[in-house]
């Protein structure tokens, strides 16, 4: 386990990370880490290595690009002190080339994209324990899906910055992937971003495997 | 793993396996299972063995005893025609006997527990593959609590149950006495029974340990 | 135009017809009509034709299957009396064999489907000066999606028995699909079921091509 | 087709346009463009001419005059760049002189009307491609109703200024009428102001007549 | 003053006179009477002549035409054994002929209009001291609008019965006629029919001119 | 009558004045005078006096005495130039006396009741063609009940200060007075201050005779 | 103390005693006895004698009149079995005949209050061990006041009544009015009857004193 | 009794405290005090000793510690010049150290606690008549409970500042003790914190008690 005694672990994002989270703190009573897979993460690490004492914040923010992430990074990030910081971010990235196609003023390109995560997964790197990279995804089998084709590059950049930067990559669309050979996207989201229970497990179970996280581990 | 393919896995009892369900349906879109540990075993099962195609229906409600789940078990339970039955009831049959203890008339004594949890099971037995009793639990670190002491007797009772039965056994408090060797109660559950994301999350990983499930099991 | 003088004109459908339209009626002030296809039909019959005095009546529901129409035919159908009646129905017979894959007592099969339409169109084919069946539709340009493929079928079946009983035909599918080259589904609609504006005009125009509607007509 | 490949059109007015947009940016996802004509126009314009990509913003504000128009001019009309601007305004500077007589500050006479919204277009005019003038109208048929009368005098000034300033003009007032020998003014409107689906589609018609809409045009 | 101590008085009526009176009684505290002319009749009985204990009652239900004052006759006229009784019905006869013109069920036509108000006049004429028939009204200052020609009709109708049984008779249509020389209808009421506080109290000071009220009556 | 044509009249007060009237303007469509007095006022001088066009403005505000009337005077009253003032204040001035006792800083005692309202008045008086002093009022018969006394000793005042400074009079507790003979006060008011339609009728016809209102003049 | 161990105490009667109670059991968790005495009482018993183990159930429901505990006493009272039965009834019997002066039939004279209070207190005598007659009260100090002057009778025949039988006596209009020497009664209720918590205190300790409650009593 | 006549009371402290009181101000009408011992001590202060004019004053707010007392200290107490101030502070401050157990930023350590207190106390002393000391409670009956075992070190600091102050001293902990002999704690708050009108009137009694409160006082 990656994850040591006392640290803390902070999660940035979008919806997905959101997850009607508490505003603005993002951790506490109450649901405050939300109902997605941060909780997830949180309530099996918790279960698990309940000695550890880590500490979990989410600092999610529906709707949100790499873009805003920026804008609000000293705050929400840097002055947290997080010992571990994982990031996923993008969707709404592309997403907005798809679905609003005219308001070209809210699209972050690939290039903006990527030049603003590095930029961020380097200003941060010395100040924490590690950093994990998520990749954005898309439920949908179809690799020739425009969107999803679109999706992939993003998910490149995220682990070309993973592997450039030496953070801890976890591909969420492979996970992903696995279990559409099974499933239908709408049995899993209607929009094919906002998962289901499932989505979000299949999330979670794909950060936990890249930190280290040991499911059969006995509490004594 | 003991669940097969295509089998229906039905999960009852009272509000911590309700967790704000559909009703009457029990499963289906938007949450339909709740949002507790009956969503988390659905997320687990479903990613990890999405060729399996396990169908998950929760017939929690909230405030039952063993008395109220003998009143519609033909309709909740035997009609459904579950290929597995997981029983989770006694919270309520014993914390009235401590915060209502005036109104006598809405106990369940062990006697009657023992009596109608028996006779349920017994008639069920041979019209699944197998039944799953969950012990009941009360999230109090101090084994002389006079409410943890009688939680602990019914719980005994299920133990019983499920030896004379064949049942698979979950001790669900036992589960949570080892994390309550690292956090205070409150931290879980204000009110010692309903608890957080990582209380639901202690429960369904004691369901999955016993029915079988792998957590490293690659999706391929 | 086939529509006369003061005849009624009745729609029956799920979600897609329905969009909000007053129960149990159908019609009458305040958006009755809802705020999709049919109360755009309404508005450019009326205001195209105001001389004729078509009369229009909702009886969409959601959520609604084929089967689901057969129960409430006499009623919504037979009962009403319409001059002409516009159908299109199919989107959740096939829907929930993909969302919801482990009900299958909620999935109408292919046969089924047929059979029950077919036996509506012939039984009411004499009441009515016409019938009008639309076809199904899913806002997916990739005919290689699964459900997609699925969808086509059930078109395939509407169009076989417009042709069999005289019917008029309306090929929604084909109508998407043209304005899909330029746009991804996502900009129609979130879920690629429940269309946006330009979608339920999508639908309205192809309606109005069929039975004859001009737009140029002048009102003098 | 008047407007052009990639072009933005921006609709300006009253309760008319407004008709629920979002706020404030006037376009996007989840009906930001009201329920009113301006949907419709979307909805036609993007079914037939979806190669185009027209981009369309509503910046309608319920209860506006052309005082109030002339206040937020610079932010809502300026500054958004349109290609081409549509403006229906005045129904409320009439309606105000007859619905609370005694607030005469609240009155937009005539005079002012004419000369404010002549300096907005002036200004305006080199800025877009194109703009379009609708009247505002009253849905009563009845020339000499007082406050009908008035409405004509006002759609008369923006027939004025749509000559004076080559810009294009749509006569709403008129398509009401034609309409208006078939329908009572109270099927259209309680209030004969705010008009139900088939007002607006009547609205919506009489504009795209104006800028060259072709129906029939084939997708393909 | 014709209205005796200790009597009586209901209304029954439509919206007008409903005005979101308690149901199903119609009288005591909070507003029971609604917020329209009933509840001025009664302020004004009972401020100046509270030595006559005036007891009034409101049956008015917003929507009715004279056909559904018929189905509720018994239980809500007779079996409340007024003294005095008045009436006002007929504009939703009139108004559903002009807003929903193809809801022909709908369209109490004036035959049927004359024949059912006099047999319910004529059957409690005898059970009654007296009744009061008002004419429903519109809004609507000319005489040659067709609304407003139908409602005349109705309204002669309504003097005629009231002339061959003796009965009381309020003109609302002429009184608000004379208000109308000085505002235009919207002042008044947007829809013509729902008036502000100024046209019920047109109404209620009609009503109390033909009981013989007398505003200058000094308390002592 | 002493209120001529064209004139605005303005009434400030309390809650018996504010009665859920718009804010801030209180004046304009949809009960923007609130349902009580002012309404009736209202109604009763538009509905007999159309030709005189009286604009009347309601700037009551529930919980005030004549501490906050002096507080929002400038803005509230002489900002809106009216012809005509009619001000009834000093119910909580007293009530707080006696329902409040020990929160003597929300009590106005007499003598600042009567200086501030003396200055008040002062002020005003030759902006405005006249003002309607309406004295405070409680719905208790029994002159020796101690508010009751109380609220006499602030009526006197009213009554002094309508003399020295030449202002109408409206003594609403005397027209309270005469109704009492015969209801007991529960029935206009449970709380003795707030009154129903009855009460506000009683205080809307003091107001009126004292203003020269004609009942009996005829709409020509 | 005369209530004891284990012994139910049941109240009965109107919006005093219900005070917002659970219904229909009227005790439990969650403020199950509402905010009024009846919930005072409990703190105070519980309090002081926990060993006692006093089980009590509110049967208030607001409106009540003696008429309405007659229809709902075998349910309600009879059927509940309470050791002690507390009776508190009479204020709607004799509000009603001030507030609703014209409504007769809901008014309850005191011959049929007293006699069908008589009746159901001996009809239910021999079933419990004790009856608590509490008067109605009026908080209003003046013995004069017309409403008071009635309340004070109906007390008295709930004295009689208390006598006659045997019942303990609770004069809570007493209570009242040694408090009312120093607080005017618009500081303990507006309206007179729904006291704040003073006045359920008031009530609450008026009750206490009359079984024998001991403040003083140490908890060892 | 020692508090005297015309003076004033003041209580701050946490959610105990508040109970919903009114906001900003803590007294008045409707509930003003909240729903707590505050309320239960104005209760009973006002109806034994009317003739003091006691007046009292609710201050608490929710989720509080002494570190957020000592921010609005200046504001809330010596602002408020209160003649008896009570203290009931340290619940939160021990709690968070249980419930969310990694913010430590939001934890008031013993230290911390005492010194705050002390300096509270000691700055506000000589203002005020006399100050009550009330101290923080566990509804816990196990004294080797973790947090019971804190909460009762910060009740021994708050009886140390007692003594060095010479304030009254309020020992909650132990009336609740004295209760939970005979109760299990869930009876009185499922979280141990929040009372049930039993737990708020344990309190109250415990203060009444220190303040020479006399509940046998007859009124006279």
């Amino acid at each position: 386990m990656r994850i040591g005694k006392n640290q803390k672990l902070l999660f940035i994002g979008d919806s997905i990370t959101d997850c009607d989270r508490a505003k603005p703190e993002g951790e506490g009573l109450f649901e405050a880490l939300g109902k997605g897979y941060v909780a997830y993460v949180d309530g099996l690490l918790q279960s698990v290595y309940p000695e550890l004492g880590i500490r979990i914040v989410n600092k999610g923010i529906s709707g949100n690009t790499v873009r805003d992430l920026k804008k609000r990074w000293q705050e929400d990030v840097i002055a947290q002190k997080p010992d571990w910081l994982s990031i996923m971010i993008g969707i709404n990235d592309v997403w907005r080339q798809y679905d609003t196609p005219f308001m070209k003023e809210k699209h972050v390109c690939l290039d903006e994209y990527e030049e603003t995560l590095r930029t961020l997964v380097i200003e941060t790197k010395s100040l924490a324990k590690g950093i994990i990279l998520m990749t954005p995804f898309y439920i949908e089998a179809n690799e020739h899906d425009p969107m999803r084709r679109t999706m992939d590059q993003y998910g490149l950049v995220v682990r070309k910055i993973a592997e450039e930067t030496g953070s801890l990559f976890v591909d969420t669309q492979s996970a992903f992937n696995k279990v559409l050979k099974f499933f239908y996207p709408a049995a899993l989201a209607w929009d094919r971003v906002h998962p289901s229970a499932v989505g979000h497990m299949i999330i979670a179970r794909a950060f936990l495997k890249v930190i280290g996280f040991d499911w059969e581990k006995e509490n004594e």
